[in-house]
């Protein structure tokens, strides 16, 4: 696991929740003490962000040593015990609430992953996640929907080419907006189209689209959407998938399913140390 | 509204959002191009970060305005357009994303707290948050909290004092931890000591705790341990709490009761641009 | 013109030349003193970076007022006074070298990409940039190489799948490394694949590849291999294209041609200020 | 070598060209792979870079061992292998581009300026550089002008005093701006001052100038003007020295010549990976 | 000793006092010399900072090595050597003046310091420092404080309430103010009045103030004021202590005596290194 | 006045007194509140730092005005109104105590400044200051030593060469550094040796040195060397100079005489805001 800016993000959050310094620990607890303690998992569900919580306890203090028991994108039970840690107990309880802050989180979302890519498997489609992550942990719950076995959409808007419903309004049409991103995006870049009913399907054929995005349509419009397109664009289902019956979604024939609600409605998955 | 550092959570959300650049609508878009908008609730409930909005659109380009028609803390219908927005084409569709982001989230939050808000109240009991808390988002969540009618709890490690099961631990006995932290800590900081039962609440009293944080114990436990403090110190309801019968755990007497999946568990309110 | 993190890139550039400050001018110069100057063009090409050059005046001192008679991908001839400023001399004179380091650097590069552009037109194909940019100025230098009418390949390694014969090595064999990537990357991304002889092109097409490099072949090969793809997949001649005959190498019927020279190697564009 | 900052640029550097992260490696090679390769110089040169290069790995993967055959300063044969790297596949290909482009770009001034340095040899003549450099790396730049065998003008605006024509005009006459400064700047530093004729070289002589350059002046004039000042201030050449006979303006008599070519218009010396 | 953000405060200074390199030293000294040295106090004193010290070597090359023959707190006599240093000449030249500022100006605070809890001693006060500290480096100056066996007050505006009087003022008396900050802020905080005679004591009394701070007020007058809180609040004398008789303050019975000039007005502890 | 990096200081202090939010102004005081209050000098001194304080009001909230009745260098006396502020109430309480910290802070050091001015007037020295400045205050304190009239040497190790006791010791000779350093620094920079006694004086003039620093030496021993030296070197007189008459001193002759208490050992100038 290697994340591109991870330690900024660690360091935010430590800054965040440290301020100025861990009182009750460093007024309490002196600073040669050392503790052992151990993480449980207070309910089932698939493990997500165990080295970066490991990368938690190392910023705030290298001698503390977390052995995992457990790895990302194992499954868990309820009362289970997944990881060890032991070392300085000021800098254990003091990188605490971060570490199961990203877990408890992380960990959500590779639950939700895990089941979304359950429903569709044995069909051909794929579930993706959106754009719709928190704010500055995009990289890790990205992550986390690949540790749960989804898949990710594009990371941002400079990595693909996505013309929705208002970009159509303000370019003018379906056409030329295929045409102006045609001419002007990198070669290396497919262009998706996002379509509400089948007219708009027919022009996203029609100007060429790679990609034909089918948003907030019925399971009935999507399937008729898949033998309109008959493989000459991929197609993927978007729109409150969150709570659809995805493998009804998926048995429509589309290429990818994408669920926002991976990310931006997760509830954590509930983790405590105990020393 | 004025949060400290508020900018630089915006920046990072939109450096993260945009990357190197918005290719569609710099491509789809020509730049002169202008157009309005509103924004609409897709289910009801608390709105929150509507001024955070108009930042990340002042953010990207001054140009941008956006007119409320409600604002923070405000409920909100299904269906409602609660504001409505002008400018660049370009500027509202790359910034659109992470201000949707932002303020579904943080009505989430909003309209969560409401919730608890509302189940207290005409007890004395306030309902307070916790740290578990997005990381780098908690000053914008405790906002949020807020807006719902909530109050806030210590904001980090640095500003006030709470000796946990494992500090108790760590340190020996309650006597000790308090004994320790009343040395040390500035005299402007009360101290909070974390029981789990009758016995430990006893010892907080007698360390001279000024809050005791009562865990994870039935509403009987806590009804009893209300009688036993009797006013010498404050009471706060603590653990899983977003599970229980909030106005039961009320009437039980305690002067808080802290939520932390008022920020660790939100459902997004959904929220949708249109041109 | 709309760069992201143009301010940060200006702002680094006038600390590296100002240090703890511009003695010379502090020193000589009284603060109320106001200078009128023109930029003038020592020798012919193509102008790129005045708005830029603006906004590190702008920077600077923002009573700085720079007045553009030309601009960014206009030609000039030596001798031009392509723009006037006037306001504070202080601040002019403190400006001056970073504003002429990026409009010189720029406007070399807008050169070079507007002969090439010249050299294939009439042709299908299109000059694109690479990734041998100056560190920390990509952003800049792929604007110029648009500016001066010429394309831009990917920006960097996230946007965009280039496999290379490193790649093709450490991971097997080109049908792996397809494959391989196939599965793993964003479904909006295309794939691309560098080749250096017909049974390399052959086994690209035959995994499937989006867009085939031909690198350092001779004009001979790459015709064969255009004919030998057949529209099948996209093709990229590329390697020291700085040196050969443009034109020749765009009637071999490539679809892009990549010319590392448009940036690694450039000849500035002499440009003085004169008050 | 020992760079102040020097991580930050590598570090931005990175940034810049991994953006989310290097799609093509992480999917087709897996972690686990190793390669070894070798770095070949593609045209003879001066080397420049190989421990910045070897910086730029150890931050992408600290596993990776660059073992250089040459060091900085050597001079390269085409063809010739110079260095060679071994480490994780994904490291060493992530880390690629920018070594390279560092590399290329610095050996190329290397090359210059040893170029510059044999041509002037055996006069008292020394070669400087100017602040014409690239934004942001000035810093290494400057050492590569070093590592080929020239000298180092100012670094930037606060440490030298260097009175140029627009400064004069600003500041009156070239009297009142040497007295200004000499009033107002550290002791330590010594005050330049800028002619372009010799009734200037004499006002600077006047005013007590430490430094005279001697800017766009013929061969003949500077010849004049050294015999002039007659070692009462030292004497600088200045202006497109990149495009004149060296050896001949150093036989003029004068102390420094400063070449802006050295780092604003770089040809890049050609380096290649190859596993 | 563990600060947050220690590293950040000292690569500030050393890039403040390095700037671009540290030309006497690269220039007059190999880079393979190594030196040894001591550290000599040229006046008695408290020692502090000295690790930070070491960081500040560590951070310029991690193969200097400080040996302490004295720790943070420890009485040092006029000419004695308190530690040793060895190492690469140059590193130890170049980080040498940021160190010695640093434990300069924190032994002096700590030698103010530890004069103050003196003078206190037997008493029932505490001294504690106040907000008037230097700008960016109030973590470290707040432990010289401790190092020297005083308090600290509150760290910044976020982790304490203290109602002053221009907040009076503005918020229209003390009872409104008081009511206002416990509606508002967290319960873990206690809440400190500024007053200016008994009046206002007794207001601040009737108000629920937990902590009534006595403000310029005379021995006699915060006597009285002790009499009339009769514990029912914490008291704390403060109003130009630096010049008073701190023992007849606390012998006026205040619980707390915060002091300015242990931070704003500091004699720096002469100290120097020599080789 | 204009200070590089002015903001970045200024931003930092206010988040390390701010923190996460001023909770006692925000709870007390409402948003739309406005004060008027003056600023009064508590001692008489010389003012340094009032755009200072304007700044870091406008950088907290740009509705506040301070009308400044004295500028940076005037003269005030004990009990004095120099300045006026008005505008949100919540703003001027939130920034009022890093403005006055700095204000203060500078004011001390431009008091002291002016002090070591007058005692030198009418003889040919000069006072400056030296590099014990408060870390990351340096570009601030410099500016308080010139606005109390005296002189700023160099900035930091990077514009300027001065070779002392521990550089002659690790270069092996006066001879040697000097030599070194004349061949690797630009030719801008004068050359300055420190010198504990007259034979070392004349190894100094001998080896070419620019400025001779006389270390610690008696008014006697610095006569004789001004003498020796007679005008072919500049002369800077050193060492506990803030404990000396500094007449006495600058009437041995020196041209300079550095003085670092001016920015080390500073007593705070008292200055109070009352509404």
């Amino acid at each position: 696991m290697d994340f591109i800016g991870l330690d900024d993000i660690l360091l935010n959050a430590l800054r965040e929740d440290i301020g100025t310094g861990d009182l009750t620990t460093i007024s309490c607890i002196p600073a040669e003490n050392r503790s052992e303690g151990v993480f449980i998992a207070k309910e089932s569900g698939v493990l997500c962000g165990l080295e970066v919580a490991a990368r938690v306890f190392a910023l705030v203090d290298k001698d503390i040593s977390l052995s995992l028991l457990r790895k990302d994108g194992d499954k868990v039970s309820k009362g289970e015990v997944f990881a060890k840690i032991s070392g300085p107990s000021r800098g254990i309880l003091t990188g605490e609430r971060v570490a199961l802050n990203l877990m408890q989180r992380l960990s959500g979302t590779a639950t939700a992953a895990a089941k979304a890519a359950d429903a569709v498997k044995g069909t051909k489609a794929r579930v993706v996640d959106t754009r719709k992550t928190t704010p500055s942990l995009r990289v890790l719950e990205k992550y986390a929907v690949r540790t749960g076995g989804c898949y990710n959409h594009r990371f941002n808007l400079a990595d693909g080419v996505l013309i929705k419903d208002n970009h159509i309004k303000a370019a003018g049409s379906i056409e030329k907006a295929v045409k102006a991103a045609r001419n002007a995006v990198p070669h290396l870049m497919k262009i998706e189209v996002e379509t509400e009913n089948l007219s708009q399907v027919q022009q996203a054929l029609d100007a060429g689209a790679d990609i034909i995005m089918l948003d907030n349509m019925t399971n009935e419009q999507m399937a008729k959407a898949v033998t309109l397109v008959n493989g000459r664009a991929i197609t993927e289902a978007s729109g409150n998938m969150g709570e659809k019956d995805l493998r009804k979604v998926a048995e429509t024939g589309v290429d990818f399913i994408s669920i926002g609600a991976l990310t931006h409605s997760v509830k954590a998955l509930e983790i405590s140390l105990k020393f």
